[in-house]
């Protein structure tokens, strides 16, 4: 039986959580399933994070052409970064018309719109962005992740892990992941009971200062997009 | 004000979601408060993790030598290569006598363990190791995360998230570890409920082979642990 294998995308300034939990999940099934995980970048050498440490992937984007699916990770200035790269999204746009399904967490999913990936479908992202989608001819959904077809998007940063055993799952059967959410111990305890929304207005002036701040620069040679991220 | 600084150890075979998710949460507290975060590792080169990517880590043990607290991530074969080390359990046994708390997320409390950090504390792990605890003088504890003194340990993988936003909220308020939480998005719903245990003994089974498998080789030069983790 023909291994499936699933390619998580690395690029400069991702928010790790966004790569890592998903791909903790996944990997999980390695023991029990067809499923094998990898992670793709330009090369094979360290790429900054926005925590204190830089991730290897695996493998370079032409060593893997067609994954069976692709997630994408995102971050506060990382997808700009992804969108800036031509080698990345020339990668994504022919592994995403070959792969069974094409994901994404948290604001990776800006990635997908801006590839025109999400044009007619249902998606979500981070809460901070989600107005963006509809940019992109989105129709934005707030939920804790999001299927339209062979698209599969999650909210913010640790959504990737709800989102990857449904995907789990869907790719096996809830048994394996049932395994996977047993191996991560995966049954959380917020201690301060859910999200206080109350707090997103001033967070949301605070990170749009820095994306307003760095995304000129970043996007210097993509003018069409800079103008899709503009205040 | 001078900044508090937690550091976060990286070694062989590290489950990266032990360390991505509480370093995820910190990492968020650096706008609202005096902590910093940093990684810390023998050296500033690609370390193998149990997923498929390297991280390489910020900073040498010698580089931090006097971090405020401290957190050891665990992994299923992880924790043995920490404990092999000399220069990492030399490190950690120094600084740990002058930080102002030591934490683990899943079997990086066996690390703790191995120093004799816990004896006489209440203490957790990942599930399937929990009863090895009290070879080291600790009492096992079943919980989300457990305080006892100037230690805090949390259960497996993704229980690192939880433990971290209750330390965020001691180590600065709650305000600010609810605006991690925004942050992070972190508002769970695990798509199958809570965790099925009664899929714990098999996996119990095949996890226990792993190691045994490993350990003679991973701990060759440190009988008296070996025998600690005998079957």
């Amino acid at each position: 039986m023909p291994e499936r294998t699933i390619a998580f995308v690395v690029f400069p300034e991702i928010t790790p959580l966004d790569l890592v939990g998903p791909l903790q999940v996944l990997q999980a099934l390695e023991g029990l399933s067809d499923l094998r995980t990898v992670t793709v970048g330009e090369r094979i050498e360290p790429v900054a994070t926005d925590l204190p440490f830089r991730i290897v992937p695996a493998r370079t984007f032409d060593e893997v052409p067609e994954p069976y699916g692709i997630i994408v990770p995102g971050g506060l200035l990382g997808p700009f970064h992804a969108m800036a790269s031509d080698r990345l999204m020339g990668w994504l746009k022919r592994a995403a018309s070959t792969a069974s399904f094409v994901g994404s967490v948290c604001t990776g999913s800006l990635v997908l719109a801006a590839l025109g990936l999400l044009e007619g479908k249902k998606a979500t992202t981070h809460w901070s962005f989600l107005p963006h989608l509809a940019r992109f001819g989105a129709t934005p959904v707030k939920g804790r992740w999001v299927e339209d077809g062979n698209v599969i998007t999650a909210a913010g940063v640790s959504a990737g892990i709800d989102m990857a055993l449904a995907l789990a799952a869907r790719l096996t059967n809830e048994s394996a992941a049932k395994t996977a959410q047993l191996i991560l111990e995966y049954e959380p305890q917020p201690p301060f009971g859910p999200i206080a929304w109350e707090g997103s207005a001033p967070l949301l002036q605070a990170m749009g200062g820095v994306v307003a701040q760095q995304l000129p620069t970043i996007l210097r040679e993509k003018p069409e997009l800079l103008a899709k991220f503009a205040p």
